[in-house]
């Protein structure tokens, strides 16, 4: 049970948590905080959270579990808004895809790395963003990592887990760079590819028609796409490394197949295929 | 109305074909052929065809409407099989992907190419493939593409735009070479790009667990890797040129992506994020 929810940046992925969490039962009351009046106000009337506040550290400063669910680039101002009215016994946690950047920005800006700091990454999100998007199922069955550090309490990490199987997830725990690198291989390499097919062809002469002779393979391939530029450009700069390592694998495999192509060597195309297949039919589910 | 219907290799695509035909009432007799007497049965068994053969020159022979279904790399021997015994009044089609080698394959083995032929091209499909795979709804709205050469018959084109769209299809014709390269662009290219992705991961120490965090997005994503790798390798000879102009433009705007990570450019990545988000939002539906 938690008393006072603080979930800052009340989107797709924090707007459902809120919304999970009351559905529950679990959580007393919920205070949304972020910038947008409007927004925020439509997230009270979604039923998502009980009320607002657009003053940051008013907002933390009596919580007794506080979500930092903004896009990373948002992660330092935030932190550095709420850090110094946060209640002592309060739990931190955040959402962000890449985590070593998260515990970079929480440490520069708290002067040290908070006891009660549990880095946290729901595996779940649509392509819709925004608050309109959140719905209560959003994590049911879904897999949330939390990169505790070494002085992480092991209280608040129970408490943070407590809160995500409220809301319907499995959690586990993990190497935060391990984290890294297996988020840029299943996510953000995907979605790096899938923006690039999009642009690359919508530049092209004839994209009206590419688009219009799109068949669901391709409707499937580019859903994700359609997710939020701001988030996702964060993303790219806060676990750049690993995506470039992962970019110039599958850059240097992609090359493998045009090589392959254009020396009519079907049966090395049909070895990749093959493997290709085998993996994907055994190991996505 | 068609008498008798051959179509030569009853898989996902023949399959259904004949399946939406019988259930329209619009064909007197299916005769389905192929090598294998097993998946055949099955065809009968499904209720997809009324008969088979395994000897395609008999299949064809007395055959009104004769549809090559079949991988493209099998065309050359089906069509040097059938060539011969082809009913006078016969029209020929083909489902293949890729249509300048199809034509290519059919002058080839004929001698000269058939005013009866009309190349043709469904734009639907699964990752699924073979003779379970087939249902009568797979054309039901989707768009067929018939690429008619200089001589071909404009009754035989009748016929093949009838039976498509007595199957639900919505059929065009366009310039064989500009089929290629739309379907280079929004087939074949996606294609290469989920089976590099998933034979990239699946050749990584870590990968069993990067498949088990993938999450909605990348099931979406790769779910085209799942397909018939020698259906694919077939496309790649058959339609090496496009599909490798295709890479290039691709590769090269990936590696534009990758240098602005490696800059931290976040304004270029937002400036590619936001503009495929709005292609793809705006154009694929």
């Amino acid at each position: 049970m938690i008393g006072r929810l603080c979930v800052i940046g009340v989107g797709l992925i924090g707007g459902s948590l809120a919304l999970a969490l009351r559905r529950a039962g679990v959580v007393e009351e919920v205070v949304g905080a972020g910038r947008d009046d409007n927004h925020l106000g439509t997230a009270v009337a979604l039923g998502l959270i009980d009320r607002f506040d657009t003053n940051l550290a008013r907002a933390a400063a009596n919580a007794d579990m506080v979500v930092l669910a903004v896009p990373l680039g948002a992660m330092y101002s935030v932190c550095n808004a709420i850090r110094q009215d946060l209640n002592p016994d309060a739990v931190l946690t955040d959402v962000g895809s890449a985590k070593q950047a998260v515990v970079d920005v929480v440490r520069t800006t708290f002067g040290k790395l908070p006891a009660c700091f549990v880095p946290g990454h729901p595996i779940a999100g649509t392509e819709r963003s925004g608050v309109e998007a959140a719905f209560a199922d959003l994590y049911r069955g879904r897999r949330v990592i939390l990169t505790p550090q070494p002085y992480t309490s092991r209280m608040a990490i129970r408490a943070v887990k407590a809160m995500w199987e409220d809301a319907g997830a499995l959690v586990e725990e993990m190497d935060i760079g391990h984290h890294d690198r297996i988020l840029a291989a299943t996510s953000h390499l995907p979605h790096m590819l899938a923006f690039a097919l999009v642009d690359s062809l919508a530049r092209l002469d004839e994209r009206a028609e590419i688009f219009r002779y799109a068949a669901g393979g391709f409707r499937d391939f580019t859903r994700i796409a359609s997710s939020d530029p701001v988030m996702w450009r964060d993303i790219c700069l806060a676990n750049s490394e690993a995506i470039l390592d992962m970019m110039r694998r599958y850059s240097y495999d992609l090359d493998l197949i045009a090589d392959a192509i254009a020396k009519r060597d079907g049966e090395q195309l049909l070895r990749v295929f093959k493997r290709a297949k085998q993996s994907r039919d055994r190991l996505v589910v």
